[in-house]
């Protein structure tokens, strides 16, 4: 059911042509009250795409009625012709549901560089207006597909609230403070203030930690929309608790996912004197080459994870570190432990424990091998 | 002639049996004099191995009568048993050469974590000591490859003196600071500080401007002889663009056979506000694997360009910035120029010139593309 599970929202995904393989490639996403609160965090690369300054600008009030995405295109460094598309697609949006233009966010994902189509973007947001309905959930998440093998959705049930999401994402997989695209929608009536909090804290341990590939998007959005559908008011806790399960689930779908993946990564950090000095150690790992092609191969090669955390600045001694992968600690005290041979990494899951003897924080990075496949993907055709 | 093209130095290289190919891996190179001065500089990982924690003190008088280097391990997280490895190496060289251990720079390359077998180190050293020749350069430079597929040396000739100089590395080919093993010798007659500041002033500008598939090592030394036996003492900046054009011709070899590599990327930033900034976005162009791949498909994939640079804290507007490649600005004002199709990237040698518009500061650094060797070569086997 995807967003469409909480009670207020209905959603469409259509066929607008933008993809050249005639699949679906134009996903909305309508919030039908009473509330329209919402909260959305962007990526933090400086080079962002057109949709993303435009939702910058009409998320700023905390609300939000409805969200068109497309695939088929990033509509990044188009200059004004692209701002301009993005422009018409929400007015277009906006004059078909009858709502202000400035409460309809846009996203985009796909190739940058390329102009979008704006006639098919325009006929395609007609046609999924024409094409909402209550359980149109599935049908977004299809949508917004790009290299993504299969859609991602989600939903965590409360007592008489609930959330749903959807997300897409597979490839410039390294969220910074914000992520690749997802939708959430809840009909728990919270405010838009409650809600930007919860979506922040949320992501800072989910999306944020998830480094499939180290290269930052240009066009990543999260967006929370909130319906209070169901009259219910949760505790702020309990509804951060619910919407940090619903992202960590969108986030292992993602990882799982990942273009030409053959190994989900766990780089669990222990020991940090502070928790951004545990993601610290931990992302120097996710992002090492050496030690994602290792593990590729089916090799707990202990030393290239001690050569990558010896770049980072965080506080510990090299020669106090120990590694386990999948279990055996291959390493302690910086120096060889149990043999290598005794490690399996023929799973897909991985599990790296890394315990810095710092201190007493942790964090943990997912991320995934690189692979022939990965290389194939990104090499044989422009994405 | 390698390193031993200036007068006043020996070298050797022999088989010591610790690479399971019985090829060549242990190398000595000495200094005969009058003079044995010198400078080295070293990686700037945190995890340094046990030759580098050795070398570093050997070299801090600014004297060195010799260099012992080994492949077929690193001797890097191997304890105080790695170190007491290494300290028997310089001892048994000293011994045989007749001076003292502290001025026996020791460099090892190969697997991390690994113990090295001493006795065959020291039996090895003793073989090397007896092999020693005035012509010896060629098959020391032969005995430092690891995945090298051709050894690397350069010679730098001037009025009555020259330069010398060997290099390994392939992979783990990101320095910072410092770089791959290299030895560098001269016949000049140079104080060590002078030789300091010149090899420092050379690193600057070639090898910590190298960066193949951005993994810092944590054995990389450069290490400059100078026996003074020309009697010649050239003018310091004389001396110093000699050098960079020894350093400089050696990084480019090392780029020619990164491992996997198909293309020799040239990343050229101007228009910057510092230096330091130019090479800071260049760094981030070089480590996007986004963009390395897509080189590799000569696909050429300005979107990803940018959205690589728009991670970094450089001054510049990103909807101010040209690219070009090969020739071609596929990118002017952060939006499209001239068609993708005009750019031919089945060369070798790939250039990308990206215009900040910020400055008037340049940087190139030298990369390469992610191929399916390169994931071939690092999961296939520990290395």
């Amino acid at each position: 059911m995807s967003v469409t599970a909480p009670a207020g929202f209905e959603a469409a995904g259509v066929a607008a042509g933008l993809k050249t393989t005639g699949k679906p490639d134009l996903a909305l996403v309508v919030n039908r009250g009473p509330l329209q609160h919402a909260a959305a965090v962007f990526t933090s690369n400086r080079a962002k795409a057109n949709p993303i300054l435009w939702s910058q600008q009409a998320i700023a009030d905390g609300t939000a009625s409805a969200v068109v995405l497309n695939s088929g295109g990033a509509n990044c460094f188009t200059g004004a012709q692209g701002f301009q598309t993005t422009h018409a697609t929400a007015e277009a949006a906006a004059g078909a549901l009858q709502v202000s233009a400035g409460d309809v966010l846009v996203c985009s994902t796909g190739l940058i560089g390329d102009q979008l189509d704006r006639a098919k973007v325009l006929a395609g947001v007609e046609a999924a207006v024409a094409a909402l309905t209550a359980d149109g959930g599935d049908d977004a998440a299809r949508a917004i597909m790009t290299t993504d093998t299969v859609p991602k959705t989600t939903v965590v049930s409360r007592d008489g609230w609930s959330i749903g999401g959807m997300a897409k994402g597979a490839g410039m997989l390294a969220p910074g403070v914000a992520t690749m695209l997802v939708v959430i929608t809840t009909d728990a009536a919270l405010e838009p203030p409650a809600l930007d909090a919860a979506l922040r804290s949320a992501t800072r341990v989910t999306f944020d930690r998830l480094d499939s590939d180290g290269c930052m998007s240009t066009n990543d959005q999260v967006t929370l929309l909130a319906s209070g559908a169901s009259g219910i008011t949760p505790d702020p806790a309990e509804f951060a608790a619910a919407l940090t399960e619903a992202c960590a689930d969108l986030a292992r779908q993602l990882q799982h996912d990942a273009e030409g993946a053959a190994h989900d990564i766990a780089i669990r950090v222990v020991g940090a004197v502070t928790e951004d000095e545990a993601v610290e150690v931990a992302r120097s790992v996710a992002r090492n080459n050496l030690f994602k092609t290792a593990v590729f191969g089916n090799d707990p090669n202990w030393g290239r994870v001690l050569a990558a955390i010896g770049t980072t600045s965080a506080e510990f001694d090299p020669y106090a570190v120990d590694v386990s992968m999948n279990g055996v600690r291959v390493c302690s005290a910086g120096g060889p432990d149990r043999p290598r041979t005794e490690v399996d990494l023929t799973p897909r899951a991985v599990d790296v424990l890394i315990d810095l003897h710092a201190g007493g924080a942790t964090a943990t990075v997912l991320t995934n091998d690189l692979t022939h496949d990965y290389v194939h993907e990104n090499s044989a055709y422009s994405s």
